[in-house]
């Protein structure tokens, strides 16, 4: 019998929980391992209550958990940076094997936690950090192993995901798409994590390190979110055959990575298209295995569960011989990130314009200043003297001097507000 | 080091010797290990030069390769049930890890094989048995360890679709689709295997047992083949709002198992429906991660070479402390396949009827005798005393009884050749 113990009986917790108690004998029949959750520790009484659990030394400090010698793996799941980090210090210390589904923490201080593992000799794993039900760690670390990726595009985020999909089936504005995912359990009373990309853009750091080897800060992924997407966007888009997804974009060619979250118009024919709701999905073009998709659930008790699970059973296999697989190893080499001026797609802009003759003139020759071409332009109604939006797509530009067009546009007296621009990513097609 | 010797420098074998030896540092840099080809079989002179070996002890024969100490994963790859069965065994004899991208010898002889590992505690590696480049196995096995597979359904022959989605995008018949394939190299110039979905069950059969721990033989698995579609039935697919495509399914309920591969209607807006061409695909419903899609090339000397290397370095990790991990297990308990009456499903049926008044009440009477109801009826074109086209949707039906009143109705004066039927599978939509 191996023993777990887990720390914090969340949503996520109380799915391991049940996931493990469940299925122990499947996972017995599967594996020949037999795994038992034998003490956990929650600060919620509520929760430690529905656990239904009668034996009195089962609940207990965290701290406990970490220490108690017949626990071999310690399961992290209480979130944050601060205690959560001291607790797997703690537990690596005392030569406890880890699984944490701990984006933030891994984002911020992985390179820490996985030194401290490899000094140990033990393992953290992370399945659950990702992508939920999806085993994307597995897949990109151990599945492609033999390829160096070219780049990879994510749907990381099941939230802002939901949202642009409602915004896009319903023509509903981002506001009421928002407090339409937080009746429906799928947005947090502040959604900012969710719908400014960040957790999304904590995901992609852990992918990123997994892919490039490279030791990529939170600092150095462009992160932008949903909340200025507007559905006009959306049906322009639309008209000109792309998708908006909230994408995880992460690149190297040449020592050099790129690693951005934003929304991006992506073809209506790619795959990731497709994604909608709370799903998440990831493609992964390797440099032999080709492009891989991997699709599923992002979140959620059972799914997360599940990757927790994973992560437990398989150390269990190994943890007796302390066979090790490595973490997150970074490569040699002096690898650098792309610079604004360097990162080249074609862009979507839209601004509201007054609808007025010599308005696109001044517009175009802006763009036409920064040596930017358009591919195409349109424009919705007609509103004389009145403002009406007017949408470009540009060829290839150096984002760089987009950003620059742009605030040039945006101080011509006949433009209101700020302007919307969107990469177009065309994903291998 | 870790020494590997390949037995086989064909497609897969050559694929793989190349991306060991190109990516052998990128390799080490991500996991520590390094691995090296010692020693390779191969019978043909031309295949043996072209790898531009100057060692004159690197080349040798099977049994060398089995039995030289230097090397401890040894990797099968000349396919076939026969020398490849034999030199696996001896390789297990000699307590060498093995790793295998043979289907039709895990299909046939899986149980033997896994036996035999089992009993000397080592281990063989197949992710490259089924859908080449991506790692479904992995996805399967260990990321959804902690589920029960509800049902899976899979696209697993890359040359099926490519010929379907030809005859879909291009509305080619089937023996101009399969020229083009095999003009392409997508098709062998005996296609029999693959178009008659007898690789697709092969490969059905390995995720079977793995999704479900039952040892199901061929026999066991229902299998129907393309030749047989016509660019009429795709059309018809379309307009009820389905794709046709060769579909591996496999299904778990209350102990009774089925599985089977023939071409079958697929809701449109299934991803799997989005997958074109030479690509393979596994959509998994766990019980608990709920549904997972997988995704990517299932063939050609690349894709799966890194699926034989992601099986080498995985084993390279381990082999050291002989840490094993389980191979194939069989679960407990008396499960059973399915019959042909317990199989409910709608069906779609084309007969070629004498356009004449009472042919259609005739054929839907034989169809009422066997208690199948119609839910849709179509006929192209009229020309009155020739034989047109009348297609068929019924509601559920038992697969048995469909067969029984399809037999009754070929019999009837005005009914010419075979009718074809396929299943309609809703894939969870």
């Amino acid at each position: 019998m191996v023993g777990v113990g887990i720390i914090g009986l969340g949503t996520v917790g109380r799915g391991t929980y049940d996931i493990l108690k469940e299925h122990r004998r499947l996972v017995g029949e599967k594996t020949g391992l037999d795994i038992e959750v034998l003490r956990a520790s929650e600060i919620d009484p509520g929760k430690r209550k529905a656990l239904g659990v009668d034996d009195p030394g089962f609940f207990c400090d965290a701290l406990d958990v970490v220490n108690d010698p017949s626990i071999k793996i310690v399961v992290e799941l209480i979130g944050g940076t601060g205690l959560a980090y001291e607790l797997i210090m703690e537990a690596l210390r005392a030569n406890k094997w880890v699984v944490t589904a701990n984006k933030a923490l891994l984002a911020e201080k992985g390179n820490d936690i996985f030194g401290l593992a490899a000094e140990k000799g033990c393992e953290v794993g992370f399945e659950a950090s990702v992508c939920g039900g999806i085993p994307v760690i597995r897949a990109m670390r151990d599945g492609l192993v033999g390829n160096r990726i070219d780049y990879f595009l994510g749907i990381l985020n099941g939230t802002s995901n939901y949202i642009l999909s409602k915004m896009s089936e319903e023509g509903l504005p981002f506001h009421k798409a928002l407090a339409d995912a937080q009746k429906a359990g799928f947005a947090e009373a502040d959604p900012a994590l969710d719908v400014e990309g960040i957790d999304a853009a904590h995901k992609l750091c852990i992918l990123t390190r997994l892919a490039f080897g490279y030791p990529i800060s939170m600092e150095e992924i462009g992160t932008g979110g949903i909340s200025r997407i507007e559905p006009i966007d959306i049906e322009f888009a639309r008209e000109f055959g792309y998708k908006i997804k909230l994408l995880a974009v992460a690149k190297e060619e040449n020592g050099v990575i790129e690693a951005r979250v934003e929304p991006t118009m992506l073809p209506v024919k790619h795959l990731l298209s497709d994604v909608n709701g709370v799903y998440n999905a990831v493609y992964v073009v390797g440099d032999r295995a080709g492009p891989n998709l991997y699709y599923g659930k992002g979140a959620g008790a059972l799914p997360t569960g599940s990757a927790v699970v994973s992560d437990i059973v398989d150390m269990a296999s190994r943890i007796g011989s302390r066979c090790v697989k490595p973490g997150m190893r970074l490569f040699d080499g002096g690898r650098r990130i792309k610079t604004s001026a360097e990162t080249i797609t074609p862009f979507y802009m839209r601004v509201k314009a007054e609808d007025s003759p010599g308005v696109l003139s001044k517009v175009s020759g802006i763009l036409a200043k920064y040596n930017i071409s358009i591919s195409a332009v349109t424009q919705k109604g007609r509103k004389e003297k009145a403002h009406v939006p007017v949408v470009m797509l540009t060829h290839e530009a150096p984002e760089k001097s987009l950003k620059e067009a742009k605030a040039e546009i945006d101080r011509l007296p006949f433009i209101k507000g700020e302007s919307v621009h969107m990469r177009i990513e065309s994903g291998g097609l």
